[in-house]
């Protein structure tokens, strides 16, 4: 049997995701599509607007046949890290390819773009460097030190300035220098750019428009063109459970909490809390009543939003900056979910898997495992700040099957 | 003018409270008593039932002419600690008298019971020390020792198996070992013990009483009786104002996130935290869905109640060894209210007060003092999990005056 591997936090699982798993198989000509997923807290420093578990139902309904979950310490991570545990992870189960949407399409320009930063690694850094004492954000250096690197052949690139692109990039170069027999391969995005608020003539949305719509105060009928029946069905079972989506607005207690039962010099303990934030964190979440004033409050020019927010959600769950780095490689394959197809592919790739393969959290001990059921914890009693019902317990929950 | 110096928690002020003020001035010849109360986290290692200002009003109406804060780093202490934080406020403030109440009603038992045990302290730490090897209780080790220095001569000692004597000897204790020139004396206390349930036929009723009645879901009706009308209308005020009073149950879901936060090794950092509970910590924070059931999950032979709750207590807030420790004398004086007369005292010792005299906290930073900014912060974030009103701020709020 034949995998592709694809990389998603599924927030929620939406049409464009839908499209994205079916070309993917289709396009690589596999059997089943293995979905490395990020648990309770994503990439941009968020709790996820449901649980694992109700996003796993929606991916396996969906044509995803093995959903595993990338732990917290990569899920949270900068590209980079994110893309290796990621990578990581795909690798050690065993697909022949990692397929990512982009806008391209074609994976040349990604693989071009690899070997001209490769290439000319030491001048990136660099120009990098410059600009960020210059006052520049890192992601705008990042764009700058691309742009005059560009100059140099004139081949075909991608645009580093969409952040599917940019995800895209780190796979490849996570696959190059990680020495992946996977191959990477990009399946062209429809419509709807990462960031894009929801547009009503067409029934792709992003993640981020559908969340804002929910936010805003809309209900669920409103998305339902933009999202496959089953996404519609778990986020229905949910909010009747619920009534709320998780959000820092709704976790904003704890986190208000967190934040001034330390004094500035015990918070910079957290991962990624820069040097000379920590005053206004206390400052800040002492004079604000909800996470969106404390954010407006504490954004600066120098630091973005998804940066500030990543620094929140490691103080939020108490995450140290030696905790956080102190792994570069994912320990184990911790199994969400799986269709019969699925568990197929799992049998069959069982005896040579590198890792080891887990489906109840019970049975093993690992510090990486550890963070991600404390990341469960501290998701579970921000839920139980509206909600009185709990969500699954990693401890209790072993693998969905479909 | 003259001052009595009385050290309280008024939580709340009741009228065996009522009594000793009134009998403190009347037998000490003074004018004013000045009263060094608890804040918001008190000695039991609970929080009061209302904040510090609605508890300084009770008493400012009912006999007290000054009320000073003592703060959390000594309100939160151990016997000895606390003793010695109050007394030494009181005769910063040049209390006459300090003036507490006991059972017995003559201070010549504390005297002797002072002199027997300070006079054989190598034996008493010894008996205490073999004792807690034995797998006593430090009160339980305290109390044995005692009882066997008492038959070295025939002296007339206080009873120190009633938590009122314990406090007692601890005031005496510490003026002798400051050389305080403030005189101890005592006041007889009236039916009541210390623990004591509810006596209808009385007008007298402990505060654990009273608290219990409260929260037993009794309403303020039922205990009208052993309050003075100030202290009933400050407690219909605050439950107009916020519903519910505050107990660990109440801030439960913030004492569940702050242990779930950490790993048993980082807990291990926080006051009174000792060796070998930082797994059950954890272990029972999660198995636990209220207070009462995690205390019990908890409580074993080795600790009392008290004991856990003050560890509970500093983990809430996230005081640290370090800085509890850090401090054995108070630095400033910080007054919460006063009368005309307090006022009238407070001028005359003004100029000779040996330390800072702090109406308003914004005015200075000090150590001490922010930690108990940080405890109304924390104070007022559980308040919140059932109230949407706030409390009064520490920066904003000046001394009460009636």
């Amino acid at each position: 049997m034949q995998a592709v591997g694809i990389i998603v936090e599924y927030n929620p699982f939406h049409n464009g995701h839908l499209h994205h798993v079916k070309e993917a198989k289709r396009t690589t000509n596999s059997d089943v599509a293995v979905a490395v997923m990020s648990g309770h807290f994503l990439q941009r420093g968020e709790p996820a607007l449901v649980d694992k578990w109700h996003r796993t139902k929606m991916a396996l309904a969906s044509g995803v046949d093995v959903v595993i979950e990338l732990p917290y310490i990569f899920s949270t991570a900068q590209a980079t890290g994110f893309a290796s545990g990621a990578v990581q992870l795909l690798e050690a189960m065993q697909c022949t390819t990692l397929a990512f949407g982009s806008e391209q399409g074609t994976i040349e320009p990604f693989l071009n773009t690899y070997h001209l930063i490769e290439n000319n690694r030491a001048r990136y850094n660099e120009i990098i460097k410059e600009n960020i004492q210059l006052g520049k954000s890192y992601p705008q250096a990042l764009f700058i030190a691309y742009e005059q690197l560009k100059q140099l052949s004139p081949n075909a690139y991608i645009d580093l300035g969409k952040p599917n692109n940019i995800l895209g990039f780190h796979y490849v170069e996570a696959i190059k220098q990680l020495n992946c027999s996977m191959q990477p391969a990009t399946v062209q995005r429809i419509i709807a750019g990462y960031h894009d608020a929801i547009d009503t003539n067409h029934e792709i949305a992003s993640a981020t428009g559908i969340r804002q719509a929910l936010f805003s105060g809309q209900s669920l009928q409103e998305v339902t063109k933009y999202l496959p029946s089953a996404s519609m069905e778990q986020l229905q079972i949910w909010q009747k459970e619920h009534q709320n989506f998780a959000s820092w607005e709704s976790f904003w207690p704890l986190m208000k909490y967190a934040i001034l039962r330390h004094t500035p010099q015990q918070l910079k303990q957290y991962a990624d809390v820069s040097e000379g934030l920590e005053n206004s964190l206390i400052k800040y979440a002492a004079s604000s009543s909800n996470y969106m004033d404390f954010m407006n409050a504490l954004k600066s020019k120098r630091y973005t939003w998804t940066r500030l927010q990543r620094m929140l959600l490691h103080i939020y769950t108490g995450i140290t900056k030696e905790q956080l780095h102190a792994f570069s490689s994912p320990s184990y394959i911790r199994i969400l979910g799986m269709t019969t197809k699925g568990q197929q592919y799992i049998s069959s790739i069982k005896k040579s898997v590198t890792l080891p393969l887990i489906s109840r959290v019970a049975a093993i001990t690992d510090p990486i495992l550890s963070i991600d059921i404390r990341a469960t914890q501290m998701y579970q009693l921000g839920i139980q700040q509206f909600s009185n019902k709990k969500i699954d317990e990693d401890y209790k929950t072993p693998p969905i099957r479909l």
